[in-house]
Order: structure tokens, then sequence, then C-alpha cells
């Protein structure tokens, strides 16, 4: 493992490590920001999976999570959104392959050699940080738009790894819309019954611990009606008891404008279950 | 004038704008943060003046001050660096031509057509935000390396136009620095009397109002030594007792990790001045 960045921020530091990863068949790089507390004592981590075309750049520069992480005692780590290489198949659109990982396991070709970005995010990488870093094994995860899909689907498939979990503009059912449909044929295959253990509205309905969901959505989101739908997630927590809070957020877009303006917020919401 | 982006942060309005600059001779764009208070009252302005390579977009994306202006009530201007378009001369080089304009009046080929940044920001676009905006005709002004000197000059040369005025990492002596001697015989000449106009540590010896200047200096800069210099700015104002606050600030280097990390307390330094 090797740190590829070092820069002060809030009295802490953001890091950024690039690591040979055996689940992704790849070389990865993922950010981590150690806030103060870290200097003399071991934290618990918040994970932060990004959305479409992002890498583990835009979180740590756009969002402002780190003022929030250095306020409550948090580290922050946030990995890429797929593998990546020379030797990692790709496709000509931005939202399959490369920077389109969907937090799935992918058994179809040309995928499943290197696309187990589910894997990679709730195990590989949590065991690395875990071996590497000053942090306890107490996390939480949240994320954006496709990464808000996969921190739901990695907390409603893990019962008691994740102490809390938020997302802002998730694809709560990516089996019904058009991002989803089309990820999901090409790394999962036709056959339906396979997609479910990604799609949160199916998870929550067998799920075995009633973990609350905090998302947060603009009303002004340009995929809200398309791609995020999250009246979907909610029908369903309404049918099975799950406890969910959906705040609709009006004039928000989905931008990381949108993010940085309630981050603040999802990174209390954790610390007080991380710290609970 | 057009709005180009229309994005909602922390309850209020990010824009930018495209405009055709009278004093540039070419399209600008630039951005304007409207806090919620600006809903129902004239607010006071802080501009802030970007780094090489930069556009109206680095500051808006990566500082995380929108947050600080709503909480203080603060409007946020940011322009380019530099004219742009087609008709604009360039170099091939990130430190002279577009994204490069150093906030002087070029007189000398080719760029004496459109390179008057100064002019720009100290006269014609706070005459067109004053015109357009719900705000007051109290300004203040900061930025960052280049944009810092552009703030420190804007300053000094115009007693009363500003309240209160800060920098971050900026160079405060660019006659005798290499970004400033390529960029200053290029767009000014080769006679250095003709340079003293836009160079703080010379503007310093004969302004004529005492404006306290704040500035924040990373220590782990890495153009400290070779550009930015503060020392001799720091000299300068010991000789001629102007107040200056010089803080070194351990570990940080040059990037907006830095600024984010110190942005809201310039924002509070200034909120003060401007409703005072």
């Amino acid at each position: 493992m090797e740190r590829v960045e070092h820069r002060a921020c809030f009295g802490g530091w953001q890091d950024v490590y690039r690591h040979e990863s055996s689940t992704l068949n790849c070389t990865m790089q993922f950010a981590v920001y150690l806030p103060p507390q870290a200097a003399s004592e071991k934290l618990p981590v918040l994970y932060w999976l990004s959305g479409l075309t992002c890498t583990e750049q835009n979180f740590i520069t756009k969002a402002g999570a780190q003022r929030y992480a250095a306020e409550h005692g948090v580290v922050l780590v946030a990995p890429d959104t797929s593998p990546r290489g020379p030797d990692v198949s790709d496709a000509d659109a931005y939202d399959l392959g490369c920077g389109a990982g969907f937090y799935v396991n992918a058994t179809r070709a040309p995928w499943e050699r290197h696309y187990r970005m589910y894997d990679y995010v709730t195990r590989e990488l949590p065991a690395l940080v875990e071996e590497h870093f000053p942090v306890t094994e107490v996390r939480a995860i949240s994320g954006h738009s496709m990464g808000g899909h996969g921190a739901l689907v990695a907390a409603l498939s893990n019962p008691g790894r994740y102490r809390s979990v938020s997302a802002f503009s998730p694809i709560v059912a990516p089996s019904q819309v058009p991002w989803g449909e089309k990820a999901f044929t090409a790394y999962l295959g036709e056959n339906r019954e396979a997609w479910r253990a990604f799609d949160s509205v199916e998870l929550m309905k067998t799920a075995q611990e009633r973990l609350p969901l905090l998302i947060d959505q603009g009303d002004a989101d340009e995929f809200l009606d398309s791609q995020l739908k999250p009246q979907l997630l909610q029908a369903t927590a309404e049918a099975v008891q799950h406890p969910l809070t959906l705040r609709m957020q009006p004039g928000y877009d989905h931008s990381y404008y949108f993010i940085a303006s309630f981050i603040g917020e999802h990174v209390a919401y954790h610390a007080r279950a991380l710290k609970a």
C-alpha cells in the first residue's frame, strides 16, 4: 500500500492510498480523512460510496465533509467507483464499465474478473483500513446516487456490520429503472432473480435487521422521476415496517452543492450512532 | 447577462452568469452565491479572486465557503482569472495567458486588448453586481495565490473601496519572483517602474489607507520560498507600520484543502468588517 496524496485539512490529514486489490484484480486508489483525534486514539469509520463517473477524488474535494469529521472525530474512507486499469473491461458509456461499478459482484463476461465492487467495499477495503489505520471496527456507510444504492445494499445485506446508514439521492430500485437495468443486465445477466441481491427495495422485504435509513433527496433533482424513485422504497418501508426517514429537500438538484449542504447533518447522524 | 447555472446550496443559490465584458472585450463568466438572506434584504459582497489555472468554478466547488456566507449573510462573487475566447491571445504555459491574467491592465501586445483584469475586478464587475443583484456597495475582497496578490493590490490601490481584505498564500512581491517577473514582463514590458502599481510590497510603501491585512500561509506550501515570500511583505509592513496579521499554518500546502480549512475564519473576519 502506497500513500500518493497527503494534505493537511481541518487539523487532520486528507490522504489517498494506492493498493493492489485481490478482489478486483487491479490497482485501486481510495481516500482516507484522518481527523486530528486520530493522532491519539482509534476512531470509528464512515464509508462513502460515490456516484457514476466519480473517482475517490470527488467526495474529498467537493463535499466539505472533513470539517464535520474533524468536529465529531470520525474517519472518512472513500473508494473509487469501479475497477480501473489497462486490462479492465470498459464500455463507451458513462453508466457502464469504468466509473460505474454499481457495487455488485459481476457474474457475466467480460465483467466478472474485475467488477466485484460489492465484495471490495464491504469486505476487502474495511479489512485493509482496519489493519493499517487508527480505527475501530465500528462502521457507518453513506453515498450518493449509484453510491447511495451501494450504501443501502451494503447495510441491508450485512446485519450488524454497520451502526448506521444514510444516502443522498440513491437509486433505490435499480431493477426498475434504466441505469440499473442496463448495468445489471450486463454485470449479472438477464435473469432478474439474480438482481434481487443488489436491489434495496427487494432486500428490504427480507432484511434481518431493521436498521433505520436516512435519505435526503432534492425535489429539483433531474434524475428523480426517471432513475431514483424514492417513493418505491418508501412504500416498501411502510409495508414491512422498516424505519425510513426520507427528506425531500426543496429546490435541490443532484449535484455536490446538495451533498455539501446536508453532509454536516449526515456526519452528525452517523457520529451519534458510531459513538452510542 | 445570462444565468448559466442555478443550484440550491445551503438554503441559498449558487449561480453562474455569462456576460459581455466591455473592459475585457470578450464573454466572461462569474459565480455569485446568494445566501438565504438575499431573498429579503440587500447584503454586502465578498469578492474572491482565484489563482493560476482557475476559472470561476474552483472556488465555488472546492472551498466550502457557501456555508459561512449563509451563516453571516454575505454574498460571494468569484470571477474567472483571465479573459477567454477564440480571439483572446494565449500562451502555451499555465502561468501566462488564459487562466493567468494576474489582475493587471496589460499595456503590451498581444495582451493589451483583452488582459485588463485589474479594471474588470475593481470596476466593471462590482458595477455589474451592484446593478443586478440584491447587494449594497459595501465590499470586501480576498483570494488565493495569484488571486491573493490581486486582492491585496485591489485593496492597497483603492482606499475606501473595500472594508476588509485577506489572502491565502498570496504572491506578495510579483516583481521579485519568477511567476511575477514572467507575467509582468509580458503584460507590462521590461520597465520595472510600471510594475510597481501591481506589486503589494511596493504599493504598501505609499498606501494612503492603512487597511489591515489578514494573510494565511501554509508552511508546507510548495511555492512558499520560490514564489510567495510573505516575509517581504511583513518586513515592509513593519517598516511603514501597516497593520498585517500573517499566520503561518503548520503542515498546510497550497491546495484548496488549505483554503477550505480556514475560509470560515476569513468569511467571519470579513463579515465583522462588512457589518460594522
